[in-house]
């Protein structure tokens, strides 16, 4: 199969690219702790990490160790970022949506209700502005932080009885995440935000009526099928989200640059990979589901425009209350409006 | 802001998890050179295995280092695949579908009319059964793969004249890529494949009356503006579509684990780099276009039926035809049924 063009070429440029010629520098030994916000079992989240801490593993050969403990091993799974900020914890596994208290504007880099798609929102992260903000932000306060992991599109949550008008949603009491807790609540619902682990219990002892957590494969694992009855359709609230890596951002800048290439380079495949497997994996979830008696259902256009408009007033809202918020918005906005027309004209509907 | 969590925890146990106690293994010092089937100047292709070859460099401290041969400086620049299974080059950036004569199935790994979104496909490659064909068959062939990088959807095309009806296509000669060819060939058009660089002479001497390339970034790059005014969209022969970073099987196999994960993990972060790329860069191109006098130009939904209904007859055809070819037909098209429903439920339209 040999081509003549191959004899063109003198035969010493192409043999001299051959292998191996004795050993180089020496690499560091580092190790770090991580306190997730996520744990190790949690389907394809707690793998994605699982999988990260090897490949770190095996591209340092064993020589940057990062040591994973369960939510609330060290720290409470939803104070990962003080404690990695203050250098109590070398390193975190969570999402800023879980600081949305403390970061209003931040949570853009998390999910955002009719949100873009994976590749619209990495194309403004990483090419409109987007990870300018964040990277600012998060250094600001000692940390450097790294998109590691996207969760596909959710379920809207899980129900006890069928919600015919939207007039059932009020009063009732929810676990729901991010902007979308805000959106959930002009129609009169009283949100919480939970930890996965905690919202079982808090459904089974009647501490909230509802939940909205992740999509089928990881709704499936924490149960929600076995108390409540009605599943509903599309994630209108997080059409894609991302969990992130902390690092203290001066642990970070200690490390030789090989590490925290590895970091930047393990955490951008660990998007491709869970995005692909999220994405793969929901059909038997949801067949399961079904075999259990849940009732799988899709909002109607008429609701989900009427949840699309209850966003765009938060959002206006928020923008006008928070200048990080309004800063981040518009530069979401603005990204959002330019990659209309190529969505348009590039894809088949 | 230190939580009383922290205090709880033994400070021995956070703070033994601090840096470097020493350095351990040295690196081996590996060179390879690579002969790419892309041009390092070719915008955002180009780029990302400039960027991929940094990183590498990077990650094993410069212990690693790949050597970036334009493409036919080694071996001509579509017959990249025969010089890496033989050897005589160690790694190529190539794509599949430059060797779809040889290799009709494989076709699958590189783009497929009316494909699937890059999500789609990756979860097809990854937990769909696709990565073990395309293991299988590479390895065979003393090669091993990676999905290195996507191009996201492309334009269908730059014409002389504006296309008012599917009939204008017979007799037409135009460059064309990987299946959408023989789609094309349905329609009388006389295709052939010509690697990035020699479409543009090809189409200003009138050896070849239309092209099409990429998305409009790249073909702007290459000037088809100044010959065609009309440019088609969407682009139905390919909405999304992988490059691949091969190397030779034994080599592969001779290289330290961690340089073999290098490749793997750096190959995957490149997917989501240039994913988000393409993605984000579209719409100053094509209003470059626009400025340049090009009519930008939307297929009709009759038309892309037609293109739709001749693609799944080439589709069956080459089925009948090839046994490896039926085999990913196959797996690709059960990944997709199954995808489909969890497509309608999960997301917005």
């Amino acid at each position: 199969m040999k081509t003549p063009h191959i004899a063109r070429v003198g035969a010493g440029v192409l043999l001299s690219a051959a292998l191996a010629v004795g050993a180089a520098d020496a690499q560091d030994r580092v190790k770090m702790n991580l306190a997730s916000s996520y744990p190790s079992t949690l389907g394809v989240v707690g793998e994605n990490i699982q999988r990260l801490i090897e490949n770190i593993t095996v591209l340092s050969n064993g020589n940057f160790q990062i040591r994973f403990f369960e939510p609330s091993a060290l720290v409470p799974a939803l104070e990962v970022f003080d404690s990695v900020s203050l250098g109590a914890v070398d390193m975190s596994y969570t999402t800023t949506g879980f600081h949305v208290g403390k970061f209003p504007g931040l949570v853009f880099f998390s999910s955002v209700p009719f949100g873009p798609s994976v590749s619209e929102y990495l194309g403004w992260i990483h090419f409109g502005g987007g990870k300018q903000i964040y990277d600012r932000e998060y250094n600001k306060l000692g940390v450097q932080g790294f998109q590691c992991g996207v969760v596909v599109a959710e379920s809207s949550g899980w129900f006890r009885e069928e919600v015919v008008s939207l007039d059932q949603l009020k009063g009732l009491k929810m676990r729901f995440f991010g902007l979308g807790a805000r959106v959930m609540e002009r129609f009169g619902v009283s949100t919480q935000l939970l930890a996965g682990g905690d919202i079982y219990p808090a459904l089974e002892l009647g501490a909230i009526d509802a939940a909205e957590f992740s999509f089928p494969t990881l709704d499936r694992k924490l149960g929600f099928y076995q108390i409540s009855k009605h599943n509903y359709f599309p994630g209108w609230h997080q059409q894609a989200s991302f969990v992130e890596l902390i690092i203290n951002l001066d642990k970070f800048h200690a490390l030789p640059k090989s590490y925290q290439k590895m970091l930047e380079v393990a955490c951008g495949e660990a998007n491709m990979w869970m995005m692909a497997k999220g994405d793969a994996t929901q059909g038997p979830a949801i067949a399961f589901h079904k075999s259990e008696g849940v009732e799988i259902h899709k909002w109607t256009d008429e609701q989900i425009a009427a949840f699309r408009q209850a966003w765009e007033e938060v959002a206006e809202e928020a923008a006008a209350d928070n200048l990080l918020f309004s800063e981040v918005y518009g530069s979401y906005k603005a990204f959002r409006e330019t990659y209309a027309e190529w969505r348009d004209l590039g894809y088949l509907k």
